[in-house]
């Protein structure tokens, strides 16, 4: 797709705040409209400066007036970020600064940009695929070793070479059938189907594997959800706190009506965990707290760990009840059994109640991922035994040990357009497999190919462009 | 004064967000360390590149792994802002990814920067002189167009050359009274005494038109206080954010230990203002409510305009009792009489109630800076003759109208100093008119031209110069 850009766009591309301001000015007229308002502290005029090159000198206001002392950065060309000739102006991050330079770059004629515009351009004059185009984003968003690696692999075109591989088996595999297809009448089979149907399994494995990397991909890119579960005043929030440790400033209520969702990060192993506090689930009428109860099972659905909590000096009869309600929702879950408070009740206390806990994991748990080590006393308060327990969660994750290259999908469009490329392969397997004809399967291929393309943007409308990119900061 | 500086600094100078940041490094190792973890996409190494040239290229982590596709400006010793040598990295503004690359630049040897020591060095170096420096402080937070106007001028080295301009004539005075202490045996006066004291007379001055500015200058720097006057429930926090509208995000509660003084900030005419509510003032035997008075008394003397509020619904006798004890409190300020909820009441309540608030400034606010004109019905709620307000505002500041050249002191460090050199030029005339022995009054001179020399930072601690830059933020 081609899409007209002749005008000239200029953004704020750092945060307000910080010592440096750097404004952005991309498009035909970005030199132009630069120097008009940028006098040179010595040496040749702006549209003489050769590419890559900085400038210091002044920067003025609509009125004429001194705004700041700036460095001024020309790249020409196509050899800039946007393939536009470009202008970055970095000045003292002043909000009246950046606003008066903004607003006089508009008023000679620039334009302010909307969300991830600068990207958008380099994507449309060929810099970047889609898929790299969106990486963009994500590397800014990235706050973890894990989800940065993802996005900078994305970004590096790994996804992109991967799919033109696929792309090229398909296109071998539709000019096998194209041909035989040119031919049908005389009744000569130029393909050997047993052959197809091999390298159509071959695609179907690459497509299958890149969907099923979604998952992990988004979790690692929205941070890994583990389940804390338990009765109120088991110490679930001293818990959260403990493992949140220094980081305790973000743990954030989840606005909602029942506030029993309550959320917080951090960074383990390079991996971002989200702890979900599951507080609210227990039988209700109440429809509003009924609403927050789904939300909460929703969240745990989404949990592949769960910590339950246990206080040891509750009785017997409270904890089967507690463990009849909860384990169930833990089903399919690695588990961890806690019991709190260890450093208030004896010894015999805490044995009785790690021994009753099993048997409860044993008795209502049985499509819980439990193993009999992972059962630890613990006190919350103390921080007496987390260490071991963050190791759990760790191990526990067990994300796909994947190298360096490997590719893995953190998007949810490029999810959907694989799903449907994985639809229309299985397609083309089963109407071969039934003699359909080769039009029909050849249908099917075109398909394929089209969802992939989609992915690195050969053949997307411009409303999805606008709504990938809208989603991007200003300035990006 | 010198000091030694051989290690190479390295910090983030962007606010964390947005969608680009910029990491500077300035030191003798700036370009040798960056080259270690940087590989250009093209082109020569980075220790061959030219001042004032951007490169393309991969930025490493410490394992050797990818962290980002970066921009890099070298910028050579002298010419940089530091005088150093020094490299920009501009990458995407993940957290992660700049946090990586600053712990990789220290890892190979820079050290984090302290705040300010940017500047600081360039300080050091030779760059700016010192009231030059703490302008950019100044620049980097001016929020309206008038302190953004001053902290320039400053940085421009206005201030600077108005300092040089005085100590030229202070050291061509010192010299003639020194060569009359040459010839003092032979009681030749070279110096005619009269011709001296006009000298000092001059110096004195524009030494004390300098200490002066600095109530303006600082009102503009940190805001024009405005108080707001009035019993409770007249409307004067619905005034409050009506005054401030969109901006009323910004309204905050000064902590302390009653909230009376409840303080929003905004722009008028370039010029910002701060609206203080004075709520808290009553008589009370409660110590600590007595002391939150006193801190509103104390806000409220530095205001030279009272908003007072009525509510034209209260009954006279308790009107007058509210202005018996508010007025006293405008003494010396320009005040605007506003008659509240003109919503709410008739044309008779509206027209009595103005004319009985009259009469009450006349009374009891024979201190009071009073005009007949400056007396409103209002609507806080509606925002009716809000605009009106705003004007009389604006007006009623009557900022001295200061040339763009003018010299207007704004830092608290500057002003003593200048109050020093006020009292040593005084000391000097009165020396003379008693006629002192010539050695006396010339040492009173040299403090006077040291205290000078201690604002351009020729004469200044280690101490004091810590002290001044660790008020900046980190990276500049």
């Amino acid at each position: 797709m081609q899409q007209q850009i002749n005008d000239t766009i200029c953004a704020l591309a750092t945060a307000p705040g910080g010592a440096l301001g750097v404004i952005r000015i991309s498009g035909n007229r970005a030199i132009e409209i630069t120097e008009k308002m940028f006098i040179p502290r010595a040496g040749k005029p702006l549209p003489e400066r050769k590419s890559h090159t900085v400038v210091f000198g002044d920067i003025k206001g609509e009125g004429g007036e001194l705004l700041d002392e700036v460095l001024v950065t020309v790249m020409r060309a196509p050899h800039s970020y946007t393939g536009e000739e470009t202008v970055e102006i970095s000045c003292h991050a002043s909000s009246y600064i950046t606003q008066e330079i903004l607003l006089h770059l508009i008023s000679l004629g620039a334009r302010q940009a909307e969300p991830g515009e600068f990207t958008m351009r380099a994507f449309l004059n060929g810099k970047m695929d889609l898929s790299r185009a969106e990486a963009v984003a994500d590397v800014i968003a990235s706050g973890s070793r894990a989800s940065h690696r993802l996005a900078m692999n994305q970004l590096k075109g790994g996804f992109s070479a991967e799919l033109a591989q696929l792309r090229d088996k398909l296109l071998h595999l539709t000019s096998l059938m194209e041909l035989e297809l040119d031919f049908s009448e005389e009744d000569v089979n130029f393909a050997d189907r047993s052959e197809l149907m091999t390298l159509c399994k071959e695609i179907e494995n690459v497509i299958s594997r890149l969907a099923n990397s979604f998952s992990v991909g988004n979790a690692i890119k929205s941070g890994i959800p583990v389940a804390i579960v338990g009765e109120t005043n088991t110490g679930k929030s001293t818990l959260l706190n403990a493992l949140l440790n220094e980081e305790r400033a973000i743990v954030s209520n989840i606005s909602g009506t029942t506030r029993d969702i309550v959320e917080g990060t951090m960074t383990l192993g390079g991996v971002t965990f989200r702890f979900i506090d599951t507080a609210g689930v227990r039988r209700t009428n109440d429809v509003v707290e009924q609403m927050g109860i789904e939300r909460t099972l929703e969240q745990l659905s989404k949990c592949s760990i769960a910590l339950w909590v246990i206080d040891p000096m509750m009785d017997s009869d409270k904890l089967e009840q507690a463990a009849k309600r909860l384990l169930p929702l833990c089903s399919g879950k690695k588990l961890a059994l806690l019991v709190n408070k260890c450093d208030v009740v004896d010894a015999i206390t805490l044995t009785r109640a790690m021994e009753w806990g099993t048997a409860m994991v044993q008795k209502y748990g049985k499509d819980i991922l439990w193993d009999n080590k992972h059962i630890w006393a613990i006190s919350a308060k103390l921080g007496t035994n987390i260490d071991q327990l963050q190791d759990f969660i760790v191990e526990a994750t067990a994300l796909p040990d994947f190298a360096t290259d490997d590719v893995v999908v953190t998007n949810v469009r490029h999810y959907e357009a694989l799903k449907l490329a994985l639809t229309d392969i299985q397609r083309v397997q089963q109407s071969m497999s039934y003699g359909q004809p080769g039009d029909l399967v050849s249908e099917d291929l075109r398909a394929c190919i089209r969802h992939l393309s989609e992915i690195v943007g050969e053949v997307t409308s411009g409303d999805v462009l606008k709504s990938i990119f809208e989603n991007f900061c200003i300035g990006k």
